[in-house]
């Protein structure tokens, strides 16, 4: 048994009941024994279903068919079918086969429309998918549907995953309450680019399909795309966001909703982070001075994702040099003697050599928190980025070096 | 004590001498206690001096001086002078005081111009290099050059390796003997696009700075730019060749003095993969069939970077979907359902889906071997590229948490 991330959150939040969301799961035996590896959410008449997906050119069969059914029109009942165990990625005409046959069957099972069933996969790649196991399970599943099924859905989505991940919050808008509720999972197989692991929210707002797209791909930008734990990037990253307009209440114009949405899909990026593999330490990179965002961004990611940075934040060394390396390898322009480093308020390095009043004990005394802000600024311009990452432990490639056996 | 690599050469090559090079090393405490850390190459008068080095924007203050002086007139003798433990890299001024003062001291020991004395100084980031140590053995080193001092040379320039690495070979050029010799450090802070480690060839061949820089340059990445061992540039990298001219053979046109240079320049680089941190497996990987050169190269590194790929290695696990992860995220053109898979010559995937007569067992078994072959044929045009690499085990994990301490 795999133990629980140090990063963990204490306990699971408790998630509130979405007005015309549906959940319910069991086990298929796909690839895991005795847990849940299934899990079907229901979702209300009408609810407008949008979604940001990898952009990896060898993405599964599942993508590409959500790909395909994202905008199309938002009449009658919806259903996501989501399975652990198996991603169903590189599996030639059988995964696509695979699909199609989940989705008839859904509508068999339930009457939803099969061109509004959207599933995920997600697991080993390349192997078939044993979509009869599932298929064989929805009747059970259309049967146990419950509004108060989230934990028990987050739980069934996991693959590697230490713990379930689920966030939530409940805002006015017209002084009407409307509520947004998320889960997630990913923990391997974590970066950029991409719309990101398996990711389901839920509101009951209202709103049309253009603005939710629109929203959705801005905040993804901050929030899944800004996060990395091993710079892989996974075949089956799916987010689908459901809102059924069961609150009665539009929130097309609403940037109150907008910031809560935000709240919602930072706080599951940041717990697919704190369940990194083999992860110790959960760190903030900062980048500010960068000529231009993009610029910030590839710095960013260039610290975020360097085995050499990541290594020595697990071993407590305050080896800020590596970041230097990282910033001088990023391809962004950079000016060695104008580059300013800290460790959250410790200050490290001023325009290129290190600080007058740098104490290796503070730093690394520093280093031994759980969790870490790096801060870099290349006193150039403007830009800016924030990104968030996890250290690279004996965890990882105990893991990794024995994932399928 | 460091294990040496599984993956080191039986013994250390017999170097030949090469006419117009001569070696010196010594103890100058730099960093380590009781190893020679410094080594001397004094170079016959004439010698044409070229090279390739990192692109990284924080470049330490000994590569921006090689630059600059790589090109000057082949004048008098020149010198090339090395200190391990510490790279003088983004050490702000004090770190071009430093490589000056070394200069000039060269100069007043030895008679060389010091604008002809060549520096790298390879080892912790950011730490004020102790030149005055080294400046104090300029004397010692002097009195001790010797023609066949290239192996204590090549020892003297390691850092994490486990193994002094060199090469060389010699040829016969218009009824002549030429010969190439080299010897080259690097284990960790490996990757692509630079010059690379530290590289220092000789030869007793006549050729011109311009026809031999633009030689080092192609030939550099068909070798150095064509390893990894974890994804990371170094601020020091550095490659150096030195043509003394004292066999009298003039090699400009000479496509055999080419061949033979790129053999010395890929052994040394693949001796650095072999020494790769942690390193118990070496891996080529064999692109073919991208729509171009460009994009081969894009998913011949994004395989060989990938820390999936490389912990599945480390396990000896047949994992090729990891591969075509690294496939799909590496922004190459691709289409899935053309993609095939081997390792060595055991198919395992083709036409986007698990190849007909793949056998598990087969591919497993061939897993276990220390040296493996990763082919990938895309399908799309003739664009190809070789890359080398190496597994990621606990042992990187050991060596970078715990580098400075």
């Amino acid at each position: 048994m795999t133990k629980v991330s140090p990063l963990a959150p204490a306990a699971f939040p408790s998630l509130p009941v979405v007005g015309g969301v549906r959940f319910a799961t069991a086990k298929a035996g796909v690839k895991y024994k005795d847990r849940t590896d299934v899990m079907l959410a229901e979702l209300a008449e009408g609810s407008v279903i949008a979604g940001t997906f990898t952009r990896s050119s060898t993405r599964s069969a599942n993508v590409l068919d959500c790909e395909a059914k994202n905008g199309r029109p938002a009449t009658g009942r919806a259903a996501i079918l989501v399975n652990s165990g198996n991603s169903n990625a590189f599996t030639g005409r059988a995964g696509v086969e695979a699909v199609e046959t989940l989705a008839a069957a859904v509508q068999t099972v339930t009457g939803i429309d099969r061109h509004r069933v959207f599933t995920s996969s997600t697991g080993v790649i390349g192997e078939p998918l044993p979509h009869d196991r599932i298929a064989a399970k929805l009747g059970e599943l259309a049967q146990k549907l419950s509004v108060t099924g989230a934990e028990e859905a987050a739980r069934a989505i996991m693959t590697t995953d230490t713990f379930p991940k689920g966030a939530s919050t409940t805002i006015i808008v017209d002084g009407h309450p409307v509520t947004i509720m998320g889960i997630a999972k990913g923990s391997g197989m974590i970066a950029p680019d991409m719309g990101t692991m398996l990711v389901y929210l839920f509101t009951d707002a209202r709103i049309a399909h253009g603005p939710l797209q629109a929203t959705l791909r801005e905040l993804t930008d901050r929030t899944f795309n800004a996060i990395t734990v091993d710079s892989d990037t996974s075949t089956s990253d799916t987010l689908l966001m459901a809102a059924t307009g069961a609150s009665g209440v539009d929130v097309t114009r609403s940037a109150a909703f907008t910031k809560a949405l935000h709240g919602v899909m930072l706080d599951l990026a940041k717990q697919v982070v704190r369940d990194g593999e083999g992860a110790t330490k959960f760190v903030e990179v900062n980048v500010t001075g960068a000529a231009d965002d993009a610029d910030a961004r590839k710095v960013a990611m260039s610290i975020a994702n360097s085995p050499l940075v990541k290594t020595a934040i697990a071993g407590e060394d305050a080896n800020w040099g590596r970041i230097v390396m990282a910033v001088g390898k990023s391809g962004a322009r950079a000016d060695r003697d104008r580059l300013s480093i800290r460790f959250g308020e410790i200050e490290v390095a001023r325009d290129g050599w290190r600080a007058p009043d740098y104490s290796e004990e503070d730093a690394s005394a520093y280093m031994k928190r759980q969790e870490l802000e790096i801060g870099v600024d290349l006193g150039l311009g403007s830009g800016r980025s924030t990104v968030w990452t996890c250290d690279l432990t004996h965890g990882y490639i105990d893991i990794n070096a024995d994932y399928r056996s």
